[in-house]
């Protein structure tokens, strides 16, 4: 399989691993986001995963991933998602699939691919935070009519993202190799059984270990650590309980899709860089 | 999303649809053929879609797409499908997706195209009957070694599909026009609520509606004809009893795999054809 294909593939295995509490998963749905906005957010992807693995700018292959994705009724489905693999599908299609070289295809990034991430806004509604007071103009909500802006202070996409570090958990991936995504690449590949219930043991291990940045933005820094805590103490649990607290978060709209995203370069880590094959 | 995204999305959406009794979906895994192998298999396949809509030869298309679909562990997931699928997708890329346009397709069929088929088996196991005693030496269980006997009798793709029907489903679509895939896409597009919802009501229609070849093929005409009675009985049932029916088909290992192929390529005819979204 393609490096690209190892990425659509990656989404798709997240979604079924279950149980993910709070997300989508092969057993539950949102009433506005389904299961099958999952699989139509995958294929959609597909031509901005190849153009990252094409050499494409990585900030016009994202707002082309984003806006493949969007081609479905459900919303943001993998915004998120799609903004850690594509430096991720860049270093393995270019130079390696490791910390060092996603830090370098990070430190690549030019002020037109902080452009392209602004016109990615335009394709679908992302939650996201309001800006600091003396960075409203770089409201990531106001999409393209942001990029004037963005192009006066010279920002790349490096520093739009250092911008949004550390409230935001892909942000953070971005500015600092990767450390959560090559980590919990290790669980996925090195798990036994089926690869969808390794990905969704690699998305408890990281529940458990960080407050989910999107659960803090939408609930509060309160809600998250304790859903983190929550997680942690699960660990040892069994299927049922894990099931339990999986129904709880979705019925109070509790949805940790930031470790969800991380969850997904992390498979995709394991399908392109250790072989693991479904 | 282009013709080939379609008919990708188009085997995610089949998969994803349930209760389809008797096969994997969102809920029910065979032991060794699981939900995953099917999303992989679909992603793999791509490139084989792909060729078909860019119009390279319908065989060839066929064996890239099944040789991309095996790259996985659970073996045959979607050869039938992939078999409906490429010349759907064909005639779509080229004259329209109607049936007499697929008409039009299988009759332009060459021998190299039946080469193509014939080289498709060589990348998976696949379930077939035992062939006529005059036929042994265009058996597709030999493979590739078959070929020099399909030249030698110059049969197309087309006449080899005339020799399968109509003790094979799938085949039996290819020699007359694709009548159940195109009624069956009706199903899925007037249908209300979720997509996978209206595939799996267009699978248990379909299952009502004649015996499952594939079916026969396993366990003989009158299991396989019992178990269309078993749906047809059920055409009016809670969700209940038609879980319970998918329970215990699986549970026999009773697969009406032949129904899911013309199930996902309804599908596909919904998506391109009839602008269906999910």
């Amino acid at each position: 399989m393609r490096t690209a294909q190892h990425a659509q593939l990656a989404l798709l295995l997240e979604v079924a691993g279950t149980p993910k509490p709070g997300n989508v998963d092969r057993e539950r749905d949102f009433d506005d986001l389904r299961f099958e906005h999952f699989l139509a957010g995958a294929v959609g992807s597909c031509d901005g995963l190849d153009a990252a693995a094409a050499g494409e700018p990585v900030g016009d292959s994202f707002e082309t991933a984003v806006e493949g994705m969007s081609q479905q009724r459900g919303g943001n489905a993998q915004f998120g998602a799609l903004l850690l693999l594509v430096p991720l599908v860049r270093a393995a299609a270019t130079w390696g699939l490791t910390p060092d070289d996603t830090v370098a295809v990070v430190e690549a990034t030019t002020v037109d691919d902080a452009a392209g991430f602004y016109r990615a806004f335009e394709h679908v509604d992302v939650f996201v935070d309001d800006p600091p007071a003396d960075a409203e103009e770089l409201d990531v909500r106001r999409g393209a009519d942001a990029i004037p802006a963005v192009r006066e202070r010279g920002l790349t996409l490096s520093d739009v993202m250092e911008l949004s570090a550390p409230e935001d958990g892909v942000a953070t991936e971005w500015t600092n190799g990767f450390p959560r995504t090559f980590a919990a690449a290790e669980t996925v590949s090195e798990g036994d059984g089926p690869v969808p219930d390794r990905v969704a043991a690699a998305f408890l291990e990281l529940l458990a270990a960080e407050p989910d940045t999107m659960v803090a933005k939408q609930h509060g820094a309160e809600v998250a650590e304790s859903v983190r805590e929550r997680a942690a103490a699960l660990r040892d649990a069994d299927r049922d309980e894990l099931e339990t607290f999986a129904d709880e978060l979705v019925e109070r709209g509790v949805n940790p899709g930031t470790t969800a995203d991380v969850a997904a370069a992390a498979t995709f880590v394991a399908l392109e860089r250790d072989g693991v094959i479904p």
